[in-house]
């Protein structure tokens, strides 16, 4: 049994050309929590596979230890959610002699702050913590303004074109289209905390008819980041995980990927997105290419 | 005055054809530690440059305030090192009535363990923690050998073919060029984790000899993850960050990116990258392109 993808179901724009729904594979990321001895240590979003590596080489990275002789034994342990083993809680007992991380000592890994038991407790965490609902959001947008943003994201990026090794996060007015804010960071997450953080300052929060366009893929935390803040519309030239198309559905977020040339895939709401030249097209039967677009429409999911 | 790019000696080198040494521009990368009403919240990995924006969409990111009136003030720390503004350690105030974090919670941010007042602090940190070192390892690999790692890579990766939305980390054995293992994960530090946790149980650690491949770029926090498992040669498809070419730089380990076709950048240790190709080239001067290659030759740096 493979954890490693998992299957959705997306919807794949054209612009101008096709939109149809299918289903397609997204990468698998759920929350691992790493316990030493009994005691959480860290909680870590990644792709399920290959856990007992993932916690040993992490402690390894923290210079918990540095042989093999130094462990004894990791186990999954049994989670809190109905007392049913989710494979997310892994628990590490070191060799006698070896000293667990000193709990005293302020730490901080490069986690985050979701629960580690399962995505849906996660999911329910953030549902939990914000303040603003996007769900209610009227913002309706079309596909070909979508399409722009990757461009215009480029076209502003200062540091990029000097060193080829940075992430950007801006933000668009979904009605207009303008880009409002543009940041980079080495670190995707800050730089989306940095665009909210323009928000905040610009009296943008919460970020009602406003667009969050990523540089790179999308993860659970990113998704989080832009509901923590209430806006509606997430679009990115990769690909999303598993975890962060299953909480923007559960949220009412519209995740968008793949935002290539004329192409994209939304992962939830589309409905916020329109295709007004495809429409244009289809209501000139006329047009010479009119049958192929309705043959396109027919597949079109009602939302 | 910008921070956010930072310039360091690279070598170049397209196997058989040149190698020389040059100034190149690479993204900044310093710690930066969030304090709120005088308590350290978070250390993260920035580029420096808006970090009032930063600190604050963190905190909207993570539920302690919504609106611009729930703060009062953000400002810049002396740090610890000899008293002086480091201009990494941010304070933030919050407006009376809103409740501060809960420190009692166990919070595991996106941040890593790093000290947060400066990169030199934080380079001295990973000297003080690492168990291993590799400046002293032999490894000497030709540069056609690295060139051929992301075509292997990306031949055995499962997953991304289906999703076009993981990361990859895997170990080579420096003399031979055989890959060892391959590992995906939505994280990219979760993928090198997870070899260097196969390297722990199959009696690999310290990694003298070998290589770690990555698929994307490399940050403070890889470098220091190769450095923990005493692995001398970290390579990547992508740019390096500054503070990951200084950590390199100052333990001895090669660092390689932007590994595409025949071409490649070394940020460190570049005397451990050989091209033999191009020595062969330079042996034979009667080779009608020798001239060409005694140019490339003399820019060549001495180790």
């Amino acid at each position: 049994m493979s954890r490693i993808a998992a299957r959705r179901r997306v919807t794949r724009i054209t612009v101008g050309e096709y939109r149809n729904s299918r289903s397609d594979s997204l990468t698998a990321e759920e929350p691992l929590e790493i316990r030493v001895q009994g005691r959480s240590l860290a909680v870590t979003m990644r792709t399920p596979g290959h856990d007992v590596e993932l916690a040993t080489g992490f402690l390894v990275s923290e210079g918990v230890i540095a042989a093999a002789d130094e462990m004894l034994t990791a186990r999954y342990c049994a989670g809190a959610v109905d007392n049913v083993n989710t494979y997310n809680v892994l628990d590490v007992a070191l060799a006698p002699g070896v000293a667990p991380p000193d709990p005293s000592v302020e730490r901080n890994f490069l986690t985050n702050s979701s629960c580690g038991l399962c995505g849906k407790a996660s999911i329910d965490s953030v549902r939990t913590q914000s303040r603003y609902t996007v769900a209610d959001d009227p913002l309706v947008i079309d596909a070909a303004m979508i399409a722009g943003f990757p461009d215009t994201l480029r076209a502003g990026q200062a540091v990029f074109e000097r060193t080829g090794g940075i992430h950007a996060a801006a933000l668009f007015d979904g009605a207009t289209g303008e880009m409002l804010v543009l940041r980079e960071d080495v670190g995707r997450h800050n730089a989306v905390d940095k665009v909210i953080g323009w928000a905040l300052q610009n009296g943008r929060l919460p970020g009602r008819g406003l667009v969050l366009q990523v540089s790179g893929r999308t993860s659970f935390e990113l998704t989080q980041k832009a509901l923590m803040a209430g806006i509606p519309m997430l679009t990115a030239v990769s690909a999303p995980s598993s975890l962060a198309a299953d909480l923007a559905q559960e949220m009412g977020l519209t995740l968008v990927g793949f935002v290539r040339g004329p192409s994209m895939v939304i992962y939830s709401r589309p409905d916020r997105v329109v295709d007004a030249e495809l429409e244009a097209a289809v209501s000139t039967p006329s047009d010479l290419a009119a049958s192929a677009h309705e043959v396109a429409l027919d597949e079109v999911e009602q939302p």
